[in-house]
């Protein structure tokens, strides 16, 4: 068993690692001075994976970054807020191959190293001129000054900008690893989307990279939930540029990719609980641990239709002790557990056990739930997988979040 | 193609086939004088057919009625509300099946051919002393009097009873088929569960019956849905009781069969769309026609994709013409259809076509959203199944209902 112990957290979230630089700013596809366009660059070749949401209805740059990262290798990231490319057809797919070469060219790379990303209203044209006059200053902004700024940059709805990173040991060569991510839940009044961006010094190829990643993201984020829905643009990129100088992992059974995938699971982790907890509207963090499924495909469904479901969501936001609720979500998700041998806890109080509620102390478990954080334990006692989620409460604010209506705003419908 | 030209909607609910009784008392379970125990029952041996809830943690008196229907036949069905009989364990089961034994012993029938149902509290244990006497009230008051306040015995949070009966002829012989059922959404904030009962006095036997169940509740039942949440206690039960004298339906494919079925569609739509109608806190009654699936169950997933999406949901109740949540919602599904050639139409206004937004009015657009009745039509463009899907708005009101608590209940936590 390898010991992670030594992952350390450190600044400089997506510009922790060795050889990254990046810059962010106003091009005017959102009311000036709001920063609208980001670019992430590597000084060096770099191992390219990349995850997009499976929305059929997803955006043209979804399909560039798709692309991009077939090849293995990518250089630059490209993203801009205000407009997600959505809907927008051949001039959609079009307008993304343009923002892809003049990346590409501002920063010295082949076309097909270019990662974009788009996240904003849904049906809109792009505004290429603005675009383009971005690119060009961004060109000559690019350093390793500003990670905050950079975090800001992509940031729509979110309250606070959201980054991590780590330094570690990987074949005796000290690494870094870091981050930024966006989303305040799956999706947003105005802007939605969930992106996150990941760059590391260490050297990787990218069949592991892209491995490591698919493991990370199905215990990250596509472990949170803040109302369900799935976004047309959602997107994890992560570059990998070897300046750490560690030998090269290759696959995916040494212990130096174990340790890269800890400190990515690490970093994914704490992106995604910081969404979660950012939730739109949200009062409190959810935790939820599925122990005892028989695979990770089952325990995520018993934990999505918990953190899915709207009746338990808003039972969290009235500080309801509501056992009822829980058994009811996780009993609706199909997964064929037997109630008599399943147990739940809440705030570490068991309610339900051996086919029937608990004598509990029901005085203390209200206590528990005016808590900002609840933690739910649910144990399916069918085998020996085990998986965490988080969401948020469902609140009167999230509907009056997305109920709001800018009859101000062009045609195109809002929210991606 | 038979023609259903001659079905016709007449009063009487569950009492207006020939050859049933019903009565409801206030036995306690809830505080008098709310009505919280109701009996149906056939004069003459009833085929039967049930669906109830795929929930794990279902109740149980769920497994009672998969017991009574499994032999084909049932004459009773025994409800009580205030108390779902869930989350109990064996002393739950033991209950469920003295409830049965009281209403058989009353109605003079085998214990298997008595339907159980509960609605209420999860976790609390049944009063079987109120139960029995309330059971032996009810035996002297069974009668064809009342339809109305059978209806509203079997009541919870719904704002109105719910109630439907049609008339046709089948086999040269005129017939009868009428129901009520309960549920204000999936879910409620103290009393859960969708319920509904059918009788009619059409000749059928036992498996065409199911057949004609299984084939209807999928087509409005669960085409319903106000916040996608599946309770502990569903269900739908069908007694037939032969009394219109045709000629017994023995198979699932004559002209005879088609018009039950057709009948008995047009009964269980007309309560479907009744209980999204009246969905918490609900103030828009929203319509999904997916058109152009290539099955059933594809239609029906892409459906419960936009009926369950709470963004577009909210932007539903802001009167938000938001093209862009339908696509992100449909897209969301995984159903594998063409983005550029599905169509989406809101209001019958095309707002996405050939896979890009069309030109279309935004004024008008924005008045029909204003409408308390909205519909959404999604041409998927892949094979000619079509499916019509109900829901309403999420509201700030449904929060609100379901935040809510009173601390001075029993443990047992509510809502199933």
């Amino acid at each position: 068993m390898t010991s992670f112990a030594d992952i350390n957290e450190v600044s400089g979230g997506v510009l922790a690692a060795q050889g990254f630089v990046a810059a962010a700013v106003s091009s005017g596809i959102k009311p000036p001075p709001a920063l609208d366009l980001v670019m992430i660059h590597s000084q060096y070749p770099a191992s390219a994976a990349a995850t997009v949401t499976r929305n059929v209805f997803r955006a043209a740059p979804t399909y560039i970054t798709e692309e991009a990262v077939t090849n293995g290798k990518a250089r630059t990231i490209i993203v801009n807020s205000g407009n997600a490319n959505a809907g927008t057809g051949r001039q959609g797919m079009s307008d993304a191959r343009q923002m892809a070469a003049l990346a590409a060219e501002a920063t010295g790379v082949e076309v097909l190293e270019v990662v974009v990303c788009s996240t904003g209203h849904i049906g809109d044209i792009l505004p290429m001129d603005k675009v383009a006059a971005g690119i060009d200053q961004l060109d000559g902004r690019l350093s390793r000054a500003n990670p905050e700024e950079i975090a800001r940059g992509i940031m729509t709805t979110d309250t606070v900008p959201k980054h991590c990173a780590v330094e570690f040991t990987v074949g005796g060569r000290g690494a870094r690893l870091g981050g930024i991510c966006k989303g305040a839940g799956m999706i947003c009044p105005n802007m939605a989307t969930m992106l996150c961006f990941i760059t590391t010094d260490v050297a990787i190829a990218a069949t592991a990279l892209q491995d490591a990643l698919n493991w990370s993201v199905a215990r990250s984020f596509n472990c949170i939930s803040v109302d369900g829905d799935m976004s047309t643009n959602d997107t994890v990129a992560l570059l990998a540029n070897g300046q750490a100088g560690n030998e090269t992992i290759t696959g995916a059974v040494s212990e130096d990719y174990a340790v890269f995938r800890a400190a990515l699971l690490h970093v994914t982790q704490d992106l995604a609980k910081k969404i979660a907890a950012d939730g739109e509207g949200a009062t409190k963090f959810v935790t939820v641990k599925i122990t005892g499924a028989a695979s990770y495909e089952e325990a995520r469904t018993a934990g999505r239709a918990v953190t899915n479901y709207s009746l338990l969501k808003t039972a969290i936001y009235g500080g309801d002790f509501n056992w009822g609720r829980i058994a009811a979500a996780v009993g609706s998700s199909e997964v064929p557990f037997d109630p008599d041998r399943a147990a739940i806890k809440i705030a570490g109080i068991t309610v339900f056990a051996e086919g029937k509620v608990q004598d509990f102390d029901l005085a203390r478990g209200r206590a528990q739930m005016a808590a900002k954080e609840i933690e739910i334990e649910i144990d399916l006692a069918r085998g020996d997988e085990s998986l965490t989620l988080w969401t948020c409460d469902l609140t009167p604010e999230y509907v009056h979040l997305n109920a709001e209506y800018d009859a101000s705003d062009l045609a195109g419908a809002e929210a991606d």
